[in-house]
Protein backbone atom coordinates (compact mmCIF):
# COMPACT_ATOMS: atom_id res chain seq x y z
CA UNK A 1 0.00 0.00 0.00
CA UNK A 2 1.33 3.35 -0.94
CA UNK A 3 1.73 6.03 1.92
CA UNK A 4 -0.63 8.67 1.52
CA UNK A 5 0.31 12.10 0.30
CA UNK A 6 -1.12 14.84 1.94
CA UNK A 7 -2.15 17.67 -0.17
CA UNK A 8 -2.44 20.66 1.97
CA UNK A 9 -5.73 22.63 1.13
CA UNK A 10 -4.68 26.71 2.22
CA UNK A 11 -8.46 27.47 3.35
CA UNK A 12 -8.64 24.61 5.74
CA UNK A 13 -5.30 24.01 6.99
CA UNK A 14 -2.20 25.16 8.63
CA UNK A 15 1.78 24.51 7.12
CA UNK A 16 4.85 25.32 8.60
CA UNK A 17 8.09 24.38 6.60
CA UNK A 18 11.84 24.69 8.11
CA UNK A 19 15.38 23.39 7.22
CA UNK A 20 16.84 22.59 11.23
CA UNK A 21 20.60 21.41 10.91
CA UNK A 22 20.31 18.31 12.87
CA UNK A 23 19.40 15.12 11.27
CA UNK A 24 16.10 13.76 10.92
CA UNK A 25 16.54 10.90 13.62
CA UNK A 26 17.44 13.59 16.32
CA UNK A 27 13.92 15.65 15.48
CA UNK A 28 12.40 12.08 15.45
CA UNK A 29 13.62 11.03 19.03
CA UNK A 30 12.44 14.51 20.29
CA UNK A 31 9.19 14.27 19.17
CA UNK A 32 8.80 10.61 20.04
CA UNK A 33 10.87 10.53 23.60
CA UNK A 34 8.41 11.16 26.73
CA UNK A 35 11.25 13.34 28.83
CA UNK A 36 12.28 14.85 26.04
CA UNK A 37 8.79 16.00 24.78
CA UNK A 38 9.04 17.86 28.21
CA UNK A 39 11.80 20.15 27.30
CA UNK A 40 10.72 21.72 23.99
CA UNK A 41 7.02 20.70 23.64
CA UNK A 42 5.50 24.24 24.66
CA UNK A 43 6.88 27.89 24.12
CA UNK A 44 8.42 29.50 27.08
CA UNK A 45 7.25 30.84 29.44
CA UNK A 46 4.70 27.84 29.31
CA UNK A 47 5.45 24.56 29.79
CA UNK A 48 4.73 20.27 29.75
CA UNK A 49 5.07 19.21 32.57
CA UNK A 50 3.34 15.70 31.65
CA UNK A 51 3.58 13.64 28.33
CA UNK A 52 2.67 10.02 27.64
CA UNK A 53 3.47 8.36 24.21
CA UNK A 54 1.97 5.16 23.04
CA UNK A 55 3.90 4.64 19.59
CA UNK A 56 1.66 2.70 17.85
CA UNK A 57 -1.49 3.65 15.15
CA UNK A 58 -4.18 4.20 17.75
CA UNK A 59 -1.79 4.30 21.04
CA UNK A 60 -1.88 7.48 23.18
CA UNK A 61 -0.15 10.51 22.85
CA UNK A 62 -1.11 12.80 25.74
CA UNK A 63 0.35 15.96 27.22
CA UNK A 64 -0.29 18.57 30.10
CA UNK A 65 0.71 22.09 29.48
CA UNK A 66 0.79 24.42 32.22
CA UNK A 67 0.39 28.07 31.96
CA UNK A 68 2.53 31.00 33.06
CA UNK A 69 0.09 31.59 36.03
CA UNK A 70 -0.19 27.98 36.80
CA UNK A 71 -2.61 26.54 35.23
CA UNK A 72 -2.83 22.80 33.88
CA UNK A 73 -4.25 22.15 30.35
CA UNK A 74 -4.44 18.83 29.06
CA UNK A 75 -4.72 17.18 25.66
CA UNK A 76 -5.57 13.72 24.58
CA UNK A 77 -5.11 12.07 20.69
CA UNK A 78 -4.15 9.32 19.18
CA UNK A 79 -1.19 8.49 16.80
CA UNK A 80 -2.83 7.38 13.10
CA UNK A 81 0.51 6.85 11.34
CA UNK A 82 4.34 6.61 12.38
CA UNK A 83 7.09 5.88 9.93
CA UNK A 84 9.92 6.12 12.01
CA UNK A 85 12.43 8.85 11.25
CA UNK A 86 10.06 10.31 8.30
CA UNK A 87 6.36 10.71 9.11
CA UNK A 88 4.04 11.01 12.20
CA UNK A 89 0.53 11.86 12.22
CA UNK A 90 -1.87 11.89 14.86
CA UNK A 91 -5.14 13.29 15.72
CA UNK A 92 -7.16 14.98 18.20
CA UNK A 93 -10.59 14.10 16.63
CA UNK A 94 -9.89 10.80 18.25
CA UNK A 95 -8.86 9.31 21.45
CA UNK A 96 -6.42 6.31 22.26
CA UNK A 97 -7.86 3.35 20.30
CA UNK A 98 -9.78 5.27 17.73
CA UNK A 99 -12.95 5.78 19.74
CA UNK A 100 -14.51 9.47 18.36
CA UNK A 101 -13.65 12.43 21.03
CA UNK A 102 -16.15 12.75 22.74
CA UNK A 103 -16.16 16.35 23.90
CA UNK A 104 -13.90 19.26 23.23
CA UNK A 105 -11.96 20.29 26.64
CA UNK A 106 -11.84 24.28 26.69
CA UNK A 107 -8.22 24.48 26.82
CA UNK A 108 -5.90 26.73 24.25
CA UNK A 109 -5.12 23.51 22.32
CA UNK A 110 -8.07 21.65 22.24
CA UNK A 111 -10.83 24.20 21.35
CA UNK A 112 -11.27 22.17 17.84
CA UNK A 113 -10.35 18.65 15.94
CA UNK A 114 -7.69 18.93 13.63
CA UNK A 115 -5.02 16.29 12.80
CA UNK A 116 -1.13 17.26 12.59
CA UNK A 117 0.86 15.47 10.29
CA UNK A 118 4.67 15.84 10.79
CA UNK A 119 7.40 14.98 7.95
CA UNK A 120 10.81 14.84 8.00
CA UNK A 121 13.22 14.38 4.67
CA UNK A 122 17.12 14.28 4.92
CA UNK A 123 17.85 17.64 3.39
CA UNK A 124 22.21 18.43 2.95
CA UNK A 125 21.74 21.41 5.97
CA UNK A 126 19.64 18.59 8.25
CA UNK A 127 16.03 17.99 8.05
CA UNK A 128 13.62 19.56 5.83
CA UNK A 129 10.79 19.93 8.47
CA UNK A 130 6.93 20.39 7.52
CA UNK A 131 3.94 20.42 10.14
CA UNK A 132 0.40 20.33 8.79
CA UNK A 133 -2.07 20.91 10.55
CA UNK A 134 -5.59 19.51 8.65
CA UNK A 135 -8.50 20.85 10.43
CA UNK A 136 -12.19 20.49 9.95
CA UNK A 137 -13.44 23.94 8.87
CA UNK A 138 -12.50 27.26 7.98
CA UNK A 139 -13.15 28.35 11.17
CA UNK A 140 -10.58 25.60 12.85
CA UNK A 141 -8.09 26.68 10.84
CA UNK A 142 -8.57 30.82 11.76
CA UNK A 143 -8.84 29.86 14.89
CA UNK A 144 -5.19 27.60 15.45
CA UNK A 145 -3.80 30.90 13.39
CA UNK A 146 -5.53 33.25 15.36
CA UNK A 147 -3.59 31.26 18.50
CA UNK A 148 -0.63 31.89 16.96
CA UNK A 149 0.23 28.88 15.81
CA UNK A 150 3.14 29.64 13.16
CA UNK A 151 4.49 32.07 16.26
CA UNK A 152 4.27 28.84 18.33
CA UNK A 153 5.15 25.67 16.66
CA UNK A 154 8.59 28.56 14.91
CA UNK A 155 9.81 29.03 18.89
CA UNK A 156 8.93 25.21 20.09
CA UNK A 157 10.92 23.83 17.09
CA UNK A 158 14.12 26.13 18.36
CA UNK A 159 13.60 24.98 21.26
CA UNK A 160 13.62 21.47 19.94
CA UNK A 161 16.76 22.12 18.37
CA UNK A 162 18.84 23.48 21.32
CA UNK A 163 17.95 21.20 23.63
CA UNK A 164 18.80 18.08 21.49
CA UNK A 165 22.24 19.90 20.19
CA UNK A 166 22.37 20.41 24.45
CA UNK A 167 21.81 16.86 25.44
CA UNK B 1 5.49 -2.08 17.05
CA UNK B 2 2.73 -4.39 18.46
CA UNK B 3 -0.97 -4.35 17.07
CA UNK B 4 -3.24 -2.46 19.46
CA UNK B 5 -5.53 -4.73 21.19
CA UNK B 6 -9.10 -3.40 21.10
CA UNK B 7 -11.20 -4.50 24.58
CA UNK B 8 -14.99 -3.79 24.23
CA UNK B 9 -16.25 -1.46 26.65
CA UNK B 10 -19.85 -2.50 26.62
CA UNK B 11 -20.94 0.56 28.03
CA UNK B 12 -19.65 2.25 24.70
CA UNK B 13 -18.80 -0.25 22.13
CA UNK B 14 -21.57 -3.04 20.45
CA UNK B 15 -20.27 -6.33 19.02
CA UNK B 16 -21.14 -9.32 16.60
CA UNK B 17 -19.25 -11.86 16.49
CA UNK B 18 -19.87 -15.08 14.35
CA UNK B 19 -18.41 -18.22 12.81
CA UNK B 20 -18.71 -18.15 8.89
CA UNK B 21 -17.92 -21.29 7.15
CA UNK B 22 -15.91 -19.47 4.69
CA UNK B 23 -11.94 -18.78 4.93
CA UNK B 24 -10.62 -15.37 5.92
CA UNK B 25 -9.44 -14.47 2.52
CA UNK B 26 -12.84 -14.54 1.12
CA UNK B 27 -14.63 -12.55 3.74
CA UNK B 28 -11.42 -10.20 3.51
CA UNK B 29 -12.02 -9.71 -0.44
CA UNK B 30 -15.80 -9.38 0.25
CA UNK B 31 -15.25 -6.74 2.15
CA UNK B 32 -12.87 -5.16 0.18
CA UNK B 33 -13.73 -5.19 -2.92
CA UNK B 34 -15.98 -2.38 -4.59
CA UNK B 35 -17.75 -4.72 -6.89
CA UNK B 36 -18.60 -7.37 -3.87
CA UNK B 37 -19.57 -4.79 -1.58
CA UNK B 38 -22.46 -3.74 -3.87
CA UNK B 39 -23.67 -7.15 -3.31
CA UNK B 40 -24.03 -7.68 0.41
CA UNK B 41 -23.49 -4.62 2.19
CA UNK B 42 -26.97 -3.37 3.07
CA UNK B 43 -29.55 -5.59 3.84
CA UNK B 44 -32.91 -5.78 1.79
CA UNK B 45 -34.45 -4.31 0.59
CA UNK B 46 -31.96 -1.91 1.07
CA UNK B 47 -29.44 -1.66 -1.78
CA UNK B 48 -25.36 0.12 -1.82
CA UNK B 49 -25.79 1.51 -5.65
CA UNK B 50 -22.14 3.06 -5.33
CA UNK B 51 -18.99 1.85 -2.99
CA UNK B 52 -15.24 3.46 -3.32
CA UNK B 53 -12.47 2.25 -1.72
CA UNK B 54 -9.34 3.55 -1.44
CA UNK B 55 -7.19 0.44 0.90
CA UNK B 56 -3.88 2.72 2.53
CA UNK B 57 -4.51 4.36 6.02
CA UNK B 58 -6.02 7.53 5.39
CA UNK B 59 -7.68 6.28 2.18
CA UNK B 60 -11.33 6.56 1.40
CA UNK B 61 -13.92 4.17 1.99
CA UNK B 62 -17.54 5.55 0.61
CA UNK B 63 -20.75 4.23 0.18
CA UNK B 64 -24.37 5.57 -1.00
CA UNK B 65 -26.39 3.20 0.04
CA UNK B 66 -30.17 3.31 -1.30
CA UNK B 67 -34.10 2.72 0.48
CA UNK B 68 -36.92 0.56 -0.26
CA UNK B 69 -38.35 4.21 -1.72
CA UNK B 70 -35.42 5.10 -3.72
CA UNK B 71 -34.11 8.16 -1.64
CA UNK B 72 -30.03 7.85 -1.23
CA UNK B 73 -27.92 7.86 1.98
CA UNK B 74 -23.83 8.44 1.87
CA UNK B 75 -21.58 7.48 3.84
CA UNK B 76 -17.61 8.39 3.77
CA UNK B 77 -15.34 7.26 6.02
CA UNK B 78 -11.77 7.00 6.43
CA UNK B 79 -9.64 3.43 6.99
CA UNK B 80 -7.10 3.73 9.71
CA UNK B 81 -5.54 0.16 9.64
CA UNK B 82 -5.04 -2.59 7.65
CA UNK B 83 -3.78 -5.89 7.86
CA UNK B 84 -4.60 -8.07 4.85
CA UNK B 85 -7.17 -11.05 5.49
CA UNK B 86 -7.11 -10.47 9.82
CA UNK B 87 -8.17 -7.02 10.67
CA UNK B 88 -9.52 -3.92 8.92
CA UNK B 89 -10.12 -0.53 10.83
CA UNK B 90 -12.45 2.40 9.70
CA UNK B 91 -13.57 5.69 11.34
CA UNK B 92 -16.34 8.15 9.79
CA UNK B 93 -14.83 10.42 12.90
CA UNK B 94 -12.41 11.38 10.16
CA UNK B 95 -12.57 11.97 6.25
CA UNK B 96 -10.25 10.77 3.78
CA UNK B 97 -6.95 12.36 4.32
CA UNK B 98 -7.74 12.43 7.96
CA UNK B 99 -9.61 15.85 7.94
CA UNK B 100 -11.65 15.56 11.00
CA UNK B 101 -15.18 15.17 10.12
CA UNK B 102 -17.16 18.32 9.08
CA UNK B 103 -20.58 17.56 10.23
CA UNK B 104 -22.81 14.81 10.19
CA UNK B 105 -25.20 13.91 7.39
CA UNK B 106 -28.76 13.37 8.84
CA UNK B 107 -29.01 9.79 7.89
CA UNK B 108 -29.70 6.57 9.28
CA UNK B 109 -26.11 5.70 9.01
CA UNK B 110 -24.25 8.85 9.97
CA UNK B 111 -25.95 10.23 12.87
CA UNK B 112 -23.26 9.61 14.98
CA UNK B 113 -19.16 9.12 15.31
CA UNK B 114 -18.29 5.26 15.14
CA UNK B 115 -14.98 3.57 14.60
CA UNK B 116 -15.59 -0.43 13.15
CA UNK B 117 -12.84 -3.32 14.00
CA UNK B 118 -13.25 -5.92 11.89
CA UNK B 119 -11.34 -8.69 13.09
CA UNK B 120 -10.91 -12.11 10.90
CA UNK B 121 -9.25 -15.03 12.47
CA UNK B 122 -8.80 -18.76 10.56
CA UNK B 123 -11.38 -21.04 12.35
CA UNK B 124 -11.72 -24.42 11.55
CA UNK B 125 -14.93 -24.22 10.77
CA UNK B 126 -13.52 -21.08 8.53
CA UNK B 127 -13.73 -17.52 9.89
CA UNK B 128 -14.05 -16.41 13.06
CA UNK B 129 -15.92 -13.19 11.86
CA UNK B 130 -15.52 -10.19 14.87
CA UNK B 131 -17.23 -6.59 14.16
CA UNK B 132 -16.69 -4.21 16.86
CA UNK B 133 -18.13 -0.41 16.98
CA UNK B 134 -16.80 1.96 19.41
CA UNK B 135 -19.11 5.15 20.11
CA UNK B 136 -17.88 7.98 21.95
CA UNK B 137 -20.38 8.19 24.21
CA UNK B 138 -23.34 5.66 25.57
CA UNK B 139 -26.31 7.70 23.57
CA UNK B 140 -24.21 6.78 20.24
CA UNK B 141 -23.71 3.45 20.90
CA UNK B 142 -27.95 3.21 22.01
CA UNK B 143 -28.61 4.86 18.70
CA UNK B 144 -26.89 2.61 16.59
CA UNK B 145 -28.33 -0.56 18.90
CA UNK B 146 -31.66 1.33 18.61
CA UNK B 147 -31.23 1.32 14.39
CA UNK B 148 -30.86 -2.47 14.72
CA UNK B 149 -27.16 -3.25 14.45
CA UNK B 150 -27.08 -6.56 15.29
CA UNK B 151 -29.82 -7.60 13.42
CA UNK B 152 -28.62 -5.40 10.18
CA UNK B 153 -25.13 -6.50 10.28
CA UNK B 154 -26.02 -10.18 10.83
CA UNK B 155 -28.25 -10.23 7.61
CA UNK B 156 -25.28 -8.48 5.75
CA UNK B 157 -22.98 -11.03 7.26
CA UNK B 158 -25.37 -13.97 5.68
CA UNK B 159 -25.61 -12.34 2.43
CA UNK B 160 -22.00 -11.63 1.95
CA UNK B 161 -21.35 -15.32 2.64
CA UNK B 162 -24.02 -16.38 0.44
CA UNK B 163 -22.68 -14.29 -2.27
CA UNK B 164 -19.27 -15.01 -2.13
CA UNK B 165 -20.18 -19.00 -2.20
CA UNK B 166 -22.17 -18.23 -5.36
CA UNK B 167 -19.08 -16.02 -7.42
Amino acid sequence: MNPLTHQADPRLDLILERIVDIPPEMVWAAWTTEEHIKHWFTPAPWKTVECEIDLRPGGMFSTVMRSPEGQDFPNKGCFLEIVPNRKLVWTNALEPGYRPASKLLATPCDLFFFTAVLTLEPHEKGTKYTALMIHKDEEGRRTHEGMGFHDGWSKALEQLVAYMKSI
